[in-house]
């Protein structure tokens, strides 16, 4: 099939004024970093890293921009160094703080990250994890050619169009990084796409002793450093959804794979005659990335109590914004008059205990064996969602940062009617 | 711990006036086959096989004859042979068949089989799977100490007393031989029982590279045969009941595990608040091992209509009298709202055909991608459990002697109070 692409998603990529005032803003930002470290006397030079520096950036790209910082030193003089750095450079700029603390702010409206490091060449061991970052961009510009810099935008149109673009914690997707490893791996977009239609099981891509090092659902190993699985973030879901992508669009070629204008999509409000709760506690002084995988850790904490209560958790979702909010849909609203209690696998330590604790007991039945475990069936306790969860709440692990809020936990039941962001979520959930 | 063993298991051991009697039995009969074989040309020798061999049966134990057919005959001739002189050695003798034809009957009350078979050796490969059994005797009759012999039995009352005692397809326990072969390895019953109570996961005995050929959830290399598994036969849950057995026993000495006596359980037959039915068909004219299997298929194939339909099957039994009987616990009488439809993982080549079924439909969402898989919400068509289960009957698979029966199917709604086998089987259900 011929496509147009560079048609299909021209409206995505910079253009060519763009692309100037960028390399203009970065030539002038790292004259001024080098020949301040130069008159200072500081052994360190600055970079452009990143998809801009790469030439894979699409329209209203940030800006990142590395000071590499000589072995020598410790790490906080770095880490004062580069900040003092970072706000010379960037007037209004403002400090953050990933790995170790970097500058942000704004040149002619192009967001700039400015960001210390050491200086390591490839396959040396890096002191913190942002070291390799120059690497990647001179791996990628060494071995990406013009067309594969615009197969990588084109893939990564795609991947954002599917809400699978991008390694933080809330998309658990694919970064540029990989996308730009695909493409150097497999030559096209379309022979990425053909890659995760066929594929089955793991996704794996690298010399077979180094992908042996890594469990996760996709192993990509990174070239800079064959000890690091550079798709550690992909999560299955994010896997999954590029491969039924894959499949759709190399049947139907189907333009819409290709718009990132965000698609309404209708929720069905029947009432499902289930029982849906939404728990929510107030959300803590910390980005997002960290505190969603906690939302996350509440949403399988609070499951856990509702499947042993009997109510039969169905599904789920989490939402981060002014609360950290967790929608759970459960079967029903009581529990049933007996629940199947689940005790331990029979080769464990603990069976003489769960025996001891249910045998002779008012049980409906059991202890009993079944498969590789022991279950009691017990009489159920019949009570209610809220009951329950505000029982079992203190003892339960909903993450770090929560953890402080449990007591003080809110148990409403939406009306699904009502335009509520996390119950159109759940309810209008699609394929991407 | 000292226990008199000796004194606990005395009541099933065999007396000595029995012991004398089987051995008389099985020498008149050796000798009448022999001088038979001898005088007619043939070229077979008849052995005494199994337990009585060994001196490892416990009392009321039948006697096991081979004739061993050199290897020259066809098997069709050696069959024939077989059965010729198994009806000439037991006046009223029955065929029977399992993997070949063989003659069973009784001399003075006592239950002989006389089993034609191949005359191999050690390492040998076997023709049929019964040729291996003259050398299973030998084996266990050249490692078996007289004390190992009483430790055997000790470990095969145990194993009766919690119901794994025996290959057949309704127990999948433990065999003779591989309680031989447990206190050959071991040395007595206490460790072995020590092996069980301290085991995880898998149970494997024998070199790692021949245990490797197997998945089995217990492995035990037959000596004879290193490409043989002697423990095939025993399920997941067997080992998990001799673990707990084992568990218990080594805690608290508890003399109701030598306890061969049937004991009666109680039933509590308290409302369960679920839909528990009993699916029948006639029982077709194989034994129960052929039968076994088949219910247990029908079990499980209708559990998967049931789950399908929203019921929630939770548990299961089957019985095989003068009727295959199939027990499946329901969650519910009428299936919910609505049920979430599993589809395909999203590496299968199913996966187009499922969204094209069912994206754009009336259906209550979906579909959607979570985790591996894809799923759609549906309205549920709140038929009965009845009803799904009539409609979808012709195409279940219930087992090939099973099929035939499939549209005569029986479903009843038992009463908790009677006294129906089934019913109290599944109510009662315990350890072991």
């Amino acid at each position: 099939m011929t496509i147009n692409y560079r048609e299909t998603i021209a409206r995505y990529l910079p253009s060519s004024a763009e692309q100037a005032k960028l390399r203009g803003i970065s030539e002038r930002s790292i004259q001024s970093i080098n020949s301040f470290c130069n008159s200072s006397g500081i052994n360190a030079d600055s970079i452009l890293v990143g998809s801009v520096a790469k030439g894979t950036n699409l329209a209203g790209a940030d800006i990142d921009l590395f000071i590499r910082f000589d072995q020598n030193y410790g790490r906080k003089e770095m880490e004062s160094l580069g900040l003092e750095i970072g706000h010379k450079t960037l007037a209004n700029g403002k400090e953050k703080y990933a790995e170790h603390p970097y500058v942000t702010g704004f040149i002619d409206d192009v967001k700039i990250d400015i960001v210390p490091c050491f200086r390591i060449g490839v396959g040396q061991k890096k002191i913190s994890s942002v070291d390799r970052t120059p690497l990647h961009t001179e791996f990628v510009r060494k071995n990406l050619t013009k067309e594969g810099i615009f197969q990588v935008q084109l893939l990564k149109v795609f991947a954002k169009s599917i809400g699978v673009y991008g390694s933080e914690v809330t998309i658990s997707g694919f970064s540029g990084y990989i996308c730009e490893l695909l493409i150097i791996r497999y030559g096209t977009f379309e022979d990425v796409l053909k890659i995760f239609s066929q594929g089955r099981g793991r996704f794996l891509l690298g010399e077979p002793e180094d992908v042996g090092k890594f469990k996760d659902h996709v192993v990509i190993i990174d070239p800079v450093d064959r000890d690091r699985n550079a798709a550690a973030a992909i999560s299955v879901e994010s896997l999954s959804k590029m491969r039924v992508a894959s499949k759709l669009y190399l049947k139907d070629w189907d333009n819409s794979f290709f718009s990132l204008e965000p698609q309404k999509r209708k929720a069905n409000r029947t009432d499902r005659g289930t029982a849906i709760r939404i728990f929510s506690v107030p959300r803590p002084d910390y980005t997002d990335d960290v505190v969603f995988p906690q939302a996350l850790k509440m949403l399988n904490a609070i499951s856990s109590v509702l499947e042993q209560g009997g109510f039969e958790p169905l599904d789920g979702d989490a939402e981060v914004k002014d609360k950290v909010r967790v929608l759970i849909e459960c079967r029903r609203d009581t529990p049933p008059e007996f629940i199947t209690h689940q005790g331990p696998p029979a080769d464990s330590d603990n069976v003489i205990d769960f025996i001891n604790r249910w045998r002779g007991k008012d049980v409906l039945r059991g202890p009993y064996i079944r498969g590789e475990r022991l279950y009691v069936d017990l009489k159920g306790t019949r009570k209610s969602i809220e009951e329950s969860v505000r029982e079992n709440i203190m003892s339960l692990n909903i993450g770090k940062g929560l953890n402080r809020y449990r007591e003080e936990i809110e148990i409403n039941r939406p009306d699904l009617k009502d335009h509520d962001t996390l119950v159109e979520k759940f309810l209008s959930r699609g394929l991407f």
